[in-house]
């Protein structure tokens, strides 16, 4: 099953934080697919911000329903002091983490959505891919050459092709389920399949 | 818990065939709300449509979301030819339903999406209505007097206070649950109200 999410993204956090235990106790594999939202939202809405921001009434639900996720799912949360976070760089650090994807995906994630932290700055991000036992120096250097550029530009034009409107998502045999409360239908589809 | 829903809304049909047996099952008690969602997305994003038309990556997805969540629900679908249709006098008429309520909202939302009938023909909503038990001609009557039409205005507004984006929502002491996935979520905070 191919988990797409973006880092900026609070679902997506929910989702991340969620996924490995779910798929592990299915038996289904997971295939991590960082893309960029920003592009999409610019090229569907006209808009380079989140729709959260652009539409205050649908922005305040979903501040309310984070938390009430994450005390469903009992995962910590704090709502960061800047959203939607750039996510740039760290897409680009996860299009080059090879292995490591899971652990290191869970912690920017958590970077962003539980210690407030700037994933944008590669000082952080550094620090946050030291932290799970990945040279964070290597990875950030690596991540701004030309093949990991293009790497998530080829996945956010995928995205696309896809029919992703939003994240996170889940596709499984080109079935695309979006959000993270239909996570439990996606791993019944691939049970399935 | 109250359940919010608009008769042109697909997500809404869905919730709608599947609230009072999840209620029942659960002890909760089901409160009808009617309202118009055309009003909505005109203030919030200038549209005089559907989201799912006026964004048409979103509404790909929608239709064939429907698809599999009617086959998980076992509840039957037909792809309407007319989307949205305008919903306005079925609305006033499931604003004096009474008692009946519950089986007149389920037959609209079955004509619309099941069988494919124009639910703003009065001729057809007669029908449908003499289907349930309930006098059609009288109900089309009592649904057109100022009353009648001031109560879904009433209702219409009540949704925006509640800060309603979209269709369906359930409402439990004032916590706004939004889109049919989230019917367990309202009803678990139901029970624990």
């Amino acid at each position: 099953m191919q988990f797409w999410f973006d880092f900026g993204s609070t679902y997506s956090y929910v989702a991340a934080l969620r996924i490995e235990d779910e798929c592990a106790r299915a038996g289904v594999a997971v295939e991590y697919k960082p893309f960029l939202l920003g592009p999409i939202f610019t090229e569907l809405l006209g808009i380079k911000d989140s729709p959260f921001n652009a539409q205050p009434v649908r922005g305040r639900y979903m501040w309310r329903d984070l938390e009430r996720l994450c005390e469903k799912y009992a995962i910590p949360w704090r709502r960061p002091t800047v959203f939607p976070r750039n996510s740039l760089l760290a897409a680009r650090v996860a299009c080059c983490a090879g292995t490591s994807i899971g652990p290191l995906t869970r912690a920017i994630f958590r970077a962003n959505f539980v210690d407030d932290r700037d994933i944008a700055d590669p000082d952080v991000l550094r620090q946050v891919i030291d932290s799970v036992g990945v040279d964070g120096a290597r990875l950030v250097e690596a991540a701004q050459t030309p093949p990991v550029k293009a790497r998530l530009r080829v996945q956010t034009s995928e995205a696309q092709r896809l029919g992703i409107f939003g994240a996170p998502d889940f596709v499984v045999n080109g079935e695309l389920f979006f959000g993270q409360d239909r996570l439990e239908d996606a791993i019944a589809w691939a049970k399935r399949a």
